[in-house]
């Protein structure tokens, strides 16, 4: 066993019954059952004996042709996860200086440790709607090559990149590792190709697919390449790849789950500003991040009436903080009134 | 870009289409419909925008009734090929030894490598049917907590580890990665749990679920918990996990593939023999290699008359040879019949 590794902690989640869900940022809408039949008689008319086809080509050229960019630029892969763990392996090695803000996905932190990396943390407050790409920047260039990973919206914040941050960490002569995981939100749009870029995107959010874990890159066809041989083959399954590409056939039923929730987002954002010793983060994702009183206390009062939340008090800069997914409007009141008794 | 990486190849598979494909060592059986449609059905039922269950509970236990183990014992994973990368990832650091057969399944090295290990080599002579585990031992004794990977049957040449060898293997001090892939052919059963031992298992090749991407490792629950730190959360997605428990609840028509497949092996091997200038390898697997004369113009001729097999000529040991999958009765004899045509 590695040494290095001793220290490291797996990635971890407590597990509790609940019947308003709001600990995992997912989406609150299932797939319409007509199209989730589709799929399932489109896997069913496939053999399973067989591997999946080795490129995903399917899936890659739907993307290419629903994002102006052509097959050669994206990788697919089991949850955008998967694509970050290669990203980073392909690009960090041992002594790798990789900027990455605090508090962010815990994932990134933990892949540039396996990795060999050295994390170096920029702090982001989280009362501010824009991530500190300022700081980011200006460590940016004083390092030698570093990798900078930012996840915008980030979670659990919520804040977002400025607008011109991704060319100006760009122009610092970084790579860059977009997590768009929450893009989707913020109303963003996938950024042009470049060298130094990698975007992370992922159907488990806004498009609803947590349950089958497809994510995606998008890189210029260099780099991509250069990922792909640490990738392994046959990384995605062919119910998912048909899944994915079904979704993106019809993608009026994720538009209007990504309006609801950000309108649901504001409504719930606003009653929840309006309650007594509550202070809520602005967020341009599908969650809020608030500070409340024993804020742990909160948690289990809201376990017990049913409504899970996380509880993201032991994150840096975060203490007395939890984290709600915005749901559906009636998930979203079962939340809301919870709290209000709970307070 | 990491420069260690700059000379790595991707994996790679030349896709071609063909009536009789046998070159990935697939079931040559799909699961029965009437199973097919009872995993969808629970497919259907579950909300695909939840995640998966973190601990892939369900599928844990199952495989632990099954092998008389503890869920703590397994983790389940995205095919065998993710459980093989992180356990790489949680054992090998820069400059560790890997003991590992050459020829041998080309992910061990690649893994290897990006892991920052030193492979280290034993040929395996194809014509042995036992792979050379004193050479392994001889080797493993002089190294300082070398990772001995072993694929037994190995990929691409058929060979099985000698009775004893695993207990020698482990009596060296080494830590012993054992690759049951093929095991299912060979009449293996899952050795006991030790310290250092590793196992890692498909429902890919004898359980004929390829395109669902379902592999599990055991291990101590200390080693175990160790692996799982550098593993991805959410990384089997719930089709593919009902899918495996409802298969090792049906696993009749699985020993009957196994079964069927030996005989084939057997019979399409004497033929194979009994054909001029052709030189067998003897197989415990659902493949057979074989040396040819003109094994590259042999190859495309098969592909010509619709007969995918796998050009492992470029193989180091394998110049000149091919690799046969075994599949159904009438596959085997398309094979057969191609091969004695282009002879």
């Amino acid at each position: 066993m590695r040494l290095a590794l001793r220290d490291l902690t797996a990635y971890t989640l407590e597990v509790r019954e609940a019947h308003t869900k709001l600990n995992q940022n997912e989406s609150p809408d299932d797939l319409p059952a007509e199209l989730k039949r589709g799929i399932v008689e489109e896997a069913l008319a496939r053999p399973w004996n067989r591997y999946p086809d080795f490129e995903s080509s399917t899936l890659r050229n739907a993307l290419a042709r629903e994002y102006g960019l052509a097959a050669e630029n994206i990788l697919t892969g089991n949850g955008s996860n998967e694509l970050l763990a290669a990203a980073i392996t392909a690009f960090v090695a041992p002594g790798t200086q990789v900027v990455m803000l605090r508090p962010s996905f815990t994932l990134y932190e933990k892949l540039t440790t396996i990795a060999g990396g050295v994390p170096r943390f920029i702090d982001a407050d989280p009362a501010s709607p824009l991530l500190p790409a300022r700081d980011m920047i200006r460590l940016a260039s004083t390092l030698d090559g570093p990798l900078v990973i930012a996840c915008s919206p980030n979670n659990p914040t919520g804040g977002v990149l400025p607008a011109g941050a991704l060319d100006a960490l760009l122009g610092t002569g970084a790579t860059v590792f977009l997590d768009r995981a929450y893009g989707d939100f913020a109303g963003d749009t996938l950024p042009p190709l470049h060298d130094r870029l990698v975007t992370f995107s992922t159907f488990s959010k806004a498009w609803g697919l947590a349950a089958l874990r497809i994510g995606w890159l998008a890189a210029t066809a260099a780099t991509a390449r250069e990922i792909r041989k640490v990738t392994l083959p046959y990384n995605l399954n062919v119910i998912s790849e048909a899944a994915a590409v079904i979704a993106l056939r019809n993608r009026a039923g994720r538009d209007e789950t990504v309006a609801r929730t950000i309108r649901e987002r504001e409504r719930a954002g606003r009653a929840l500003a309006a309650m007594r010793s509550v202070e809520v983060f602005p967020s341009a994702a599908n969650f809020i991040a608030f500070r409340i009183p024993d804020a742990h206390r909160t948690f289990e009062a809201l376990c017990a009436r049913g409504v899970l939340v996380r509880d993201i008090s032991s994150y840096p800069g975060l203490a007395g903080c939890l984290r709600v997914s915005i749901g559906s409007a009636a998930e979203n009141d079962a939340f809301l009134a919870a709290i209000e008794e709970v307070l």
